[in-house]
């Protein structure tokens, strides 16, 4: 196994959440710094799961070292580790909580099914059959010989989130169950409410519930880089806090702005409903000692994993709605049925992007080594910056590999946005702290989906639902077809045309 | 009247509420600096209040020269300006209601009583007897000859408010409507989750009721200083937003930060439920041209205002409580019981102050200069900065001349907060930009306070609720009594002792 495969192996228990802290050490403070200060040589602390060792120092033990931490393909690993994914049934929720299974994680999650039920309610469906989750966690058992422990409850219902929560003990709990949708939470006052109510609110009762029951557990929290916006100075978008040597200067004066919070300008209710969420974790961190990871993610696309793909039974969802789907996800499946690739505005809006399995593996390298008590930090979770324009002209490429002749179209923008800016994303913390290696590329995540959704039932399903991939919620809230700005044929490399 | 009086002669129709776009200008882009140049020269507008003129160029006619601005003391005001105050029953609301209305200004209000019923429950009260808001609207008709629409409505409730916003037609609206404690926000998950549904939700929903029913009207959204935290680095605390020639240095390269928002860093869930509301105003103004000043409001002290004094049943709330007192009123009401002046930690916590009466003439001079279409921005309404302990010592040395005999007691500190920082606060634009300028002192105001709390009615009201000034909400969530640290009477000058 490689160096980069073990980047948690000098972990220490001071990051373990089997750790208890003993005696009292009022460590609280309200900057990281001032508290790592505070902390040295102070603490001692239990092991839950090893009470034979006594009291100790809890910078003494590696998790190399430690017997309860085991080497897999993703770093070191609680044995058994106990994850609550919130939000289990949705389009990451269910890969990731296959993902960890396999690797020996005891796996736990809540779902209200809302996704499925707001898929419906727009009239789309995923291009992917999917099961309900009770055959969901069977097929698991069956092909992948995992248990997984589901129960059907809603973020918002505290009383039974606190109860699972308590019985569960999770040593890591990621958030996914927040509503995802841009254009859902533009389209009317009901819907961008409800947005922000579930993630917002949502987020903040299980803080509380956390900080209660089970305040050693690190918080994968699920952002967007649409938090950041595209400030048009070109400014690097930091990972999510100001490093260390970023300067403020003003009238012939400097400060260190290190730690403190980048500026954000989201693009979208849905949007803001995350930077809303990140200053509740942020300061919950402080207040708490909570530990977080903030996870700023670029927009996810694909449908491939290992477990996936172990059996039919076990896909996971694939929306391609304007208002579900994503922007790659929704271009394969205009490709696959002849429709133009619709690009908003100008088509140079450069975003972030990152393939599934990808994600997957960074939110599971995350869980491995988790945050210090009362650390939150932030990773931008990207390995490709494209253009809209550059992802319409590869996808018509590949699906000429497939016989497909693809055109692609500029509407209007039904967004309010800036269309041309400069892009300048970091993200180097998830490959240089936590190990992240790309194991996909853009070019065969798109061919993988081109070879799915051209199955017979996703090619119907995506028919069914033909009427509702071309966009219609303008940001403006006003009602009218978006024109038609120019279609054409992108150059296709000849041996490779069909 | 001075110059400063008329600090807003020379702004144009351009910012007036009362004009309204003529023709399709897509004025919309992503940055204020980008749209301010795509405007120049090409708007042309029609007036809804002077449809004689026709369609003219908003920039040719200044509020001196508009026969619909009239000189005040605040400034030029729009003749009947029609503003609408959420939350009108509040310690802000019903002050600014009073001098809006004498101003000549056409007043609307809505409350959903709730302040009263959660200072009740908290066995808490109005150390000032207040009237119901019925009595109050006829006692402001009687004694001071204005005449006020209140409804009574909750902000959440959006079928009535948008149905009041469409009636009224406001061409300014104050958000007052919030839940504004930090330690009630602190005190449980319940207690938290109303807050941030109540301010952030409440917040959204309006937007979309300016957005659909009065888009012209300039938004007046109350924040607070703690939005900001205190940054150790002693970094100047800006008015929101970067001013232009701040700069980012990273890497031996430079960026302009001007517009973006500043790092926030709330210090408690109420200050995350303004912050969390900020990013929806300045979204909202991004998306929809609407226009906001936002008010980064220091700490609120004092009772007092000219059209306050006019009749004791004109009188607005006043809190002493720990959730719903502010550090001020509570030391006040503290010494005229002899109780000591209890201070958080060290006392060296330094925060912005003003008085109610400035506060209210602040928020008129916003009313009396509207943003642009599409402005968002921020001011600092702040007059002092004030460590506690210094607040303290003031407090017991005016004691002293009513003849009380004040001790001050350090206790443990119930929050989570630097005790030791730096504090620059920027406070200039409403000073330089609308002519504010503070009316009274901080001695003056407590001055002022003793003399109404030293009243009977007042003393049995502080009396009754004695065991709520001492604070019980820890930000930790733990339960348990807070220790004295320290007690001591402060050196009262000898002639100033009773």
């Amino acid at each position: 196994m490689s160096e980069t495969n073990c980047h948690n192996a000098n972990q220490t228990c001071w990051s373990c959440p089997a750790v208890e802290f003993k005696g009292h050490v009022d460590f609280r403070a309200c900057g990281q710094a001032a508290f790592r200060k505070a902390a040295q040589g102070q603490l001692v602390v239990e092991c839950k799961r090893r009470p034979e060792i006594g009291y100790f120092d809890p910078t003494s033990i590696t998790f190399e070292h430690c017997t309860e931490w085991k080497k897999t393909d993703n770093g070191y690993l609680l044995d058994g580790m106990r994850v609550l994914i919130l939000g289990m049934d949705g389009y990451l929720g269910w890969p990731l909580a296959l993902k960890l299974a396999k690797l020996g994680c005891k796996v736990y999650g809540i779902d209200n099914m809302l996704r499925r039920k707001l898929v419906d309610d727009r009239g789309a469906q995923s291009v992917i059959p999917i099961e309900t989750m009770e055959d969901r966690v069977k097929a698991a058992n069956e092909h992948l010989d995992v248990e997984i422990d589901f129960r059907e409850m809603d973020l918002m219902d505290r009383d039974s989130l606190f109860a699972y929560i308590k019985e569960v003990q999770p040593e890591s709990i990621v958030q996914f169950a927040e509503i995802p949708s841009a254009p859902y939470s533009m389209a009317d006052v009901d819907k961008a409410c409800d947005t922000i109510q579930n993630n917002v609110v949502g987020t903040l009762g299980l803080l509380f519930g956390v900080r209660d029951h089970a305040p050693d557990a690190s918080i994968i929290k699920l952002g967007t880089m649409g938090e950041y916006g595209s400030p048009l100075t070109g400014r690097p978008l930091f990972e999510g806090l100001f490093p260390g040597d970023a300067v403020l200067q003003y009238k012939g004066e400097e400060w260190s702005l290190g730690g403190e919070l980048t500026p954000r300008d989201p693009v979208s209710f849905y949007h803001v409903s995350k930077v809303q969420g990140t200053f509740s974790v942020y300061e919950a961190c402080k207040y708490w000692w909570l530990r977080s990871y903030d996870v700023m993610q670029g927009v996810i696309y694909g449908n491939q994993s290992d477990e996936l793909a172990a059996h039919p039974s076990l896909s996971t969802r694939l929306d391609i709605d304007e208002w579900w789907g994503t922007v790659v996800n929704r271009f394969v499946a205009q490709a696959v049925i002849g429709m133009p690739l619709t690009i908003y505005g100008s088509g140079n809006q450069l975003r972030g992007y990152i393939t599934l399995k990808d994600a997957m593996q960074c939110i599971t390298r995350l869980i491995a080594a988790p945050p210090e008590p009362g650390q939150y930090d932030v990773v931008n979770q990207v390995t490709d910056v494209m253009s809209v324009k550059q992802i319409a002209q590869t996808v018509a490429k590949i699906g000429a590999e497939f016989g497909l002749d693809t055109e692609v179209q500029r509407i209007e923008n039904p967004r309010v946005e800036a269309e041309e800016h400069p892009y300048e994303v970091i993200h180097d913390k998830l490959k240089d702290n936590f190990g992240f290696a790309s194991e996909s590329t853009f070019e065969d995540e798109v061919r993988g989906m081109f070879q799915a959704l051209m199955q017979p039932e996703a090619v119907a399903r995506i028919n069914a639902q033909e009427s509702k991939l071309f966009p219609t919620t303008k940001w403006s809230g006003e009602v009218g077809e978006l024109k038609v700005l120019e279609t054409w044929k992108p150059d296709v490399p000849a041996k490779e045309a069909a």
